[in-house]
């Protein structure tokens, strides 16, 4: 077995390239709009609990700060942190712990500013755990336990885990969410080899490509409001044309030890995932295996993000997104050039709210055909590092598959019987790590391929840690055009 | 990459190897409790729409009537079926429309004979259809399009999918259901080189390890009535000792074709599953991988274990069971004569009634346990057959990732909004298709598998489809005995 090549005869742009600046700024364009998914719902799920759900001024407020912290972050990881092409954006896993912020005693009572500033002190204060577990070192010294028996249900889960998510959303309006799926199916596999457009632009051509037959059944009156797949451009006149966000726009945060233990269970559910993450994308980057030390520094980077996060008040923290490593294996352009214009793009964004306001109005039903898309092939990224493991061996069989199953089946459990018990911190940890998927799987993966006996071949450590084989071959950026008729 | 070899290093007992008779019927009764929860699940989820739910005496002579029929199918199809180690039960495909036939006109508001006749009416027409496809060589023509692509989700979503069952059952009591898992963990996996016992019956070890405990918690007190590890042997006194299920036991069926149209959905989904398992299952055992033939008998096979299920009264038909075949990679048992002994252990306890009694006494936590372990493994094997594949083609990663992801998202879709239209028998198909993980899976992986365009070598289909590589090395079968201490 081979070592991990990139996918497919090498990527269009390696991590290290750098495509001309028009072209970068459209891929760039291309990950804002794959993050853009995500990064919106977080503010709309956070607007009931902070108590702005009717209040569309500060809601957009809110989500050109998601963008402009998103911007930050993804410059700083990029360029000073692990260095690798990975989106930096809001995490769903402090929705859970943030939500329970903005009920405690004192700010439940409270408008909108008291209960943002408790969630930003829980949030400042618990990236400072973040920031030391990273810089410390201490995440990558347990990088040594891990191989790729542990990575493929890590990565696989964090696509997998999302299911409620995709055909549930698509189907809003199966003609519209099918056909966006369709058509980044379309580009992305079938057209990609007849113009190089299709092969950089799947998600972008796909969503747009609906959006567009979206708005022509708007216009004639097919869809009317209320019609799931209905886009309007009301929501823009409403938006104001410039709004940057500044540190501590919504007031000091206020601190407490009860908040920031309870966001702690969502910092190490971030932490597990961005691990995930980091082998993820160095392995559709063409980047080598992370080592410890990229770990060490891109866990620190991510701590630095949620304290930055916590400074705007994004009512949330920043973590990597999985859903931008989709696109890279889609799109094979691991460039981080192209990830640092998509910041830019997101910075820029973010303080322009009527353009932010804009991307609002995309139906649902394409956010969910763009889901279905992506968080699948997460899914089989994360299978993909199978293929340095034995798969004849009973042991491997009987890790990998327990530890998929669980990673679906536990936080069915744990979503129904959260557990309850003093420290409530302690209970509150345990049901955050345990109604997260990929945190289930890395956990059970883990210590099962380190206490059940087998060795390096058979556990896949000697062809996939090597540097060497785990760097890309050299890739000719202009390779695929020759295929343009 | 080598061809489909047995896992680890061989099988200690071959599909065609006959282990003593002792110890065959140990490995026998081994099946039998590995598919004794979902047998005894679909009598016992049937009762109400049937309407014996308050009536013990009938349903214990439904469940009797359950293991009867799955002993005569499983000898049927390991004698001149497919002549596969698999054992045939009872399929929950058949739980939806089985319960619609239930509760249609003319038979909601009569008793329980006129409802089970309604039912067995619509298996045995069914059947024919089965039986038809089956023997008819049709199915068995369509497995051309099939390749390790397609059979990868196919099989891995049937242990996947059934998420809801795992560690929620095993979670309605931790200690035990936990224990249940470590032991079948320590037995299969740490202690199986120590001692052949533990390589044989880590199952049976493992469930009635923890039997045991929950037996003496029950007795010392601690665990009392109620208590979901309870266990009781009340249950026992209140069965007959002998009862042997006769054709025709509950009446003449009665037929129609609005019921026999909603149960051929039950049906399809059956038969994709089945052929699922025959891969899973010859790739377990150490048989070469199923040809067109093998799978036609096998379909046709299943379609006359459905016409005696429908003849005998199970309120269910047969298909091939997914449990046994992770037995089977536990064990690494893979002889066909283990599940003849199963059979045959199935007819003669589905005869006396005691003894079913008996095993419905397991607490449930302990069959959570079991079901953990086994469909995890179920998974595995599925994925295993990702090793012919190009994993570094972004082509097949995109194929595999969203046949899983879209294996595990629709279903809940289509179980939150069933489709509704005319002609109804259609809805209901596309309705049982679309919530069977598996049927999605495999329908999205075939098609794009053979439409989107790639070479053999990348698709598998060169080191998957040669019988020479796919045939299992001879095996000693007293090899692994030398690890005894």
């Amino acid at each position: 077995m081979s070592g991990a090549k990139p996918v497919e005869g090498g990527l269009v742009y390696n991590i290290d390239d750098e495509p001309p600046v028009g072209l970068g700024l459209a891929l760039g364009l291309q990950h804002y709009l794959t993050m853009f998914g995500s990064t919106v719902a977080i503010p709309l799920i956070m607007a009931k609990p902070l108590g702005i759900e009717d209040d569309p001024a500060q809601l957009a407020a809110l989500i050109g700060t998601m963008f402009f912290v998103s911007g930050i972050s993804t410059l700083l990881q990029s360029t000073w942190g692990n260095r690798l092409p990975i989106i930096q954006g809001g995490t769903f896993s402090f929705l859970t712990p943030a939500i329970a912020v903005c009920g405690m005693a004192g700010a439940s009572g409270a408008g909108f500013e008291v209960r943002m500033q408790a969630v930003q002190g829980a949030i400042i204060l618990g990236s400072l755990v973040e920031i030391v577990i990273g810089y410390s070192g201490i995440v990558g010294r347990l990088t040594k336990f891990v191989g790729p028996i542990t990575i493929a249900p890590t990565i696989a889960l964090i696509g997998l885990s999302l299911y409620p998510f995709g055909a549930p959303e698509a189907g809003r309006h199966w003609p519209i969410g099918g056909l966006t799926i369709a058509l980044i199916v379309l580009f992305s596999q079938v057209l990609r080899t007849r113009h190089r457009v299709f092969e950089l632009f799947p998600v972008l051509l796909g969503m747009g490509g609906a959006w567009i037959v979206a708005g022509i059944c708007t216009a004639t009156g097919v869809f009317e409001p209320g019609h799931p797949a209905y886009t309007s451009l009301d929501k823009l006149e409403a938006a104001p044309w410039i709004r940057v966000p500044m540190p501590f726009q919504w007031g000091m945060p206020t601190f407490s030890l009860a908040a920031t233990v309870g966001i702690v269970a969502g910092y190490i559910a971030s932490m597990v995932e961005s691990i995930g993450d980091y082998y993820a994308c160095a392995r559709m980057a063409g980047a080598p295996v992370p080592t410890s030390k990229t770990i060490s520094k891109g866990i620190g980077m991510e701590g630095i993000g949620c304290l930055i996060a916590g400074i705007f008040g994004t009512g949330n923290g920043t973590t990597s997104y999985s859903e931008n490593i989709g696109a890279i294996g889609l799109t094979r352009v691991g460039s981080r050039r192209v990830v640092q214009y998509g910041a830019g793009i997101m910075l820029v964004l973010g303080a322009v709210a009527k353009f932010g306001a804009l991307f609002t109005t995309i139906p649902q039903p394409i956010v969910g055909g763009m889901y279905c898309a992506l968080f699948g092939m997460i899914a089989a990224v994360g299978m993909s590092n199978l293929q340095f493991v034995d798969l004849n061996s009973a042991r491997n069989l009987f890790i990998i598959g327990f530890s998929f199953f669980m990673g679906l089946s536990m936080p069915v459990y744990v979503k129904a019987h959260p557990v309850a018990f003093d420290p409530q911190w302690l209970a509150d940890v345990v049901n955050t790590l345990g109604s997260t998927g990929m945190a289930v799987g890395a956990f059970i993966a883990v210590i099962l391929d380190n206490i059940i006996p087998g060795t390096d071949e058979e556990r896949g450590l000697t062809h996939w840690q090597t540097g060497d084989e785990a760097a890309p071959p050299p890739v000719d950026p202009h390779h695929e055009t020759h295929h343009v008729g």
